[in-house]
């Protein structure tokens, strides 16, 4: 029979009511004839608390015994949902990452997925087993240790056990109703989308669209599985949802599939830095040692051996950025007349992969910002997105006035 | 290096102060030179939540399923436990129960521990851990599904590690700071014993004592391995709580170790029951069927073929026996003329090795009652245990005056 892997986070998990209306959900599949895999994450809330508790038994902790700790979450809810289901009459079992085995890196609490034999499952299956719930966000390492994946990792374990399988599609039921081409609580004209390529998912997620684990959608890319975001809180259809899927069975047409933003952001200007080979991987490498996420850079014209260096990070780590371009200046390892950091901006970006065929959608950003007023800081593209620093009190206009200029309010 | 296991009850380890507190005691073995092998149960009320979250989903629950979700509380407090101890200083790490592995029989939320090999545990105390924390009360079945070894299961696990490692002791930590005369509740003259031999202890615990499970208490006495009971909210001396010990250690040369009660007993009546042979073994399968736990049976005197048999139950499962024996009568195996229930009464015990050697203790016992002018109802013995049952509301007088006859608030 077909395999299909049904994911469950934790809002959609979160308590008994819950679990049994995401039971429903699953019923409904296996009476189409589906074998399911259905990927559980803790129940919302849960992981929170296990993760309070190690960090105040022990702030720097082995992340060997974090993961023993964190994990049990999904645990309690794959049993639970396993328990659910035998109450409708479906054969279930639930299965523990090490059961599987879900064999992992040893990368404790950041592992990556190396292998899921479907041996064990799949001759439960055989046998008449209709569903196997697997506790996500978790595996073993090669020492027998417990791995967790980090966190959104249950997105990841469904991906992986799709292409481990070779799942007819993979759903993720969240407590979203699908991906938007921006945020609806900022631009009331935002719309969801249908259908959206691997690539723009992949600039969306890592742009702070929090729908997918950035890793799950490579994952997915590069085994070619179908991802389906939809909500657990309606009534679905097979055509709920927005589907990730291959450019080529995307159909709009349009440049931009959507705007993404980034509130919080912070803009740091290193001044008069003497320019010398080797002097950006100092200044990145002590601020990489200090923890701090640089995110775009940008290096202004060099005038008599000496250049201005521009970066961004989150608001929260410009202190800690500042602390070590400090004391790389003390140590003679970094020349700057100054350092200058400007806490109010935010980043705000349009992606697509239609800006690859079509030219220009550039210019009319910039455009688009200049005829409102709004003065842009720094800039940063790729081949299928284009970002840029602005104030942080235009952010809401901006967002909106983009999604005005690209007709996103309209499919097609 | 000698081994000691240290078992931590729920109420121990109930939040991040107690699994603190529990880690220094831990750490004050280890100063000693031991490798310590510690059994944590999950935090209180964590196990019963999970049950509640079970029974909730599914009446009649998978118990496969049961396991691996009520088996998580202990893996939590297990890392935790770990992370505290590395926090000190002390190599650390944590197990569960695959991982040592604790195998066990496939009879899910009443499993028995079958082996545990001591070799993971032991080659990493070569290595130079100091600690092994377990989670306790699971382990895994041969078919590597996760098994509970039912309420109060961690004592076992206890008792079962100190037996595989060759442990020179069994510490349990628990709430009350060892084993007493009698309930100190309801007799104020209740004294803490320093020693009890095995076999006083295991008709103490069955007799609803409930400082340990009964089966760690029979595996101690099978592997001989040293128990110990004591608070975990007290500074501890080496020669603090009970030990529980062979019969030749203790140095106590009284008839009674200690009195025992068990409040809400009910005494049922079968009132001329055709005497023939098999006629007890109907109605005492008849009972069982129904999930009736008969405790005490006495048969009376039979006369012109017809006999009066009396047992005794919990007081909650009357309604169930006398359903069960009802359906019996109708169905034609059982002819009784009445079946009459007293609902009122309790079991009172006393309990000694000494009764084996020293005569009349039963003689002594009944006197107490009569002086006190209290009716006794049923008697049972066995070699080392004098049971009776009495009206309800003479239970404290009964216990208080037994206590002052056997002189068991001294020593000696």
């Amino acid at each position: 029979m077909p395999v299909l892997v049904m994911k469950f986070g934790g809002t959609s998990v979160a308590n008994l009511d819950r679990i049994r209306r995401a039971a429903k959900r699953v019923g409904v599949e296996v009476a189409k004839g589906y074998d399911v895999i259905v990927v559980v994450s803790a129940m919302s809330g849960r992981t929170n608390e296990l993760v309070g508790w190690v960090e105040e038994t022990s702030p720097l902790f082995d992340a060997r015994e974090y993961d023993a700790v964190v994990s049990s979450g999904e645990n309690v809810t794959a049993g639970l949902m396993a328990l659910t289901l035998q109450e409708m009459d479906i054969p279930a079992r639930s299965w523990q990452g090490w059961q599987v085995p879900v064999r992992t890196t040893s990368a404790h609490s950041a592992a990556r997925i190396e292998e899921i034999p479907p041996d064990n499952i799949t001759a439960k299956f055989g046998e008449g087993m209709r569903v196997a719930v697997v506790a996500g966000f978790q595996g073993i390492s090669p020492e027998g240790r417990i791995t967790t994946l980090g966190r959104g990792g249950s997105d990841t374990t469904a991906v992986a056990f799709a292409a481990a399988f070779g799942a007819e599609r993979c759903d993720i039921y969240t407590d979203v109703d699908g991906v938007y081409t921006t945020d609806p609580r900022i631009c009331d004209k935002a719309r969801k989308l249908d259908r959206i390529s691997f690539e723009e998912m992949l600039e969306l997620a890592s742009l702070g669209a929090k729908v997918l684990q950035t890793r799950s959608v490579e994952l997915a890319m590069r085994y070619n599985v179908k991802l389906r975001v939809l909500s657990s809180f309606e009534e679905q259809s097979d055509e709920a949802g927005t589907l990730v899927c291959d450019e080529e069975d995307v159909m709009e047409s349009k440049p931009v599939a959507g705007v993404a933003y980034s509130r919080d952001e912070a803009k740091l200007t290193l001044l008069s830095v003497a320019d010398r080979p080797g002097i950006a991987a100092t200044i990145f490498t002590a601020l990489s040692d200090a923890g701090v996420n640089v995110d775009m850079i940008v290096q202004n014209i060099s005038e008599e051996g000496r250049t201005d260096m521009t970066f961004s990070c989150p608001v929260g780590e410009v202190a800690r950025a500042e602390a070590a371009l400090g004391r790389a200046h003390e140590a003679g390892e970094l020349n700057f007349a100054q350092l200058v950091a400007d806490r109010g901006v935010c980043k705000v970006s349009v992606v697509g992969i239609g800006m690859r065929s079509q030219s220009g959608v550039a210019a009319r950003m910039f455009k688009v910002l200049s005829d409102e007023g709004i003065n842009i800081k720094v800039i940063t593209t790729s081949e299928i997105k284009i970002s840029v620093l602005i104030d942080r009190k235009y952010m809401e206009l901006a967002v909106q006035a983009l999604h005005d200029a690209f007709d996103l309010d309209r499919a097609g």
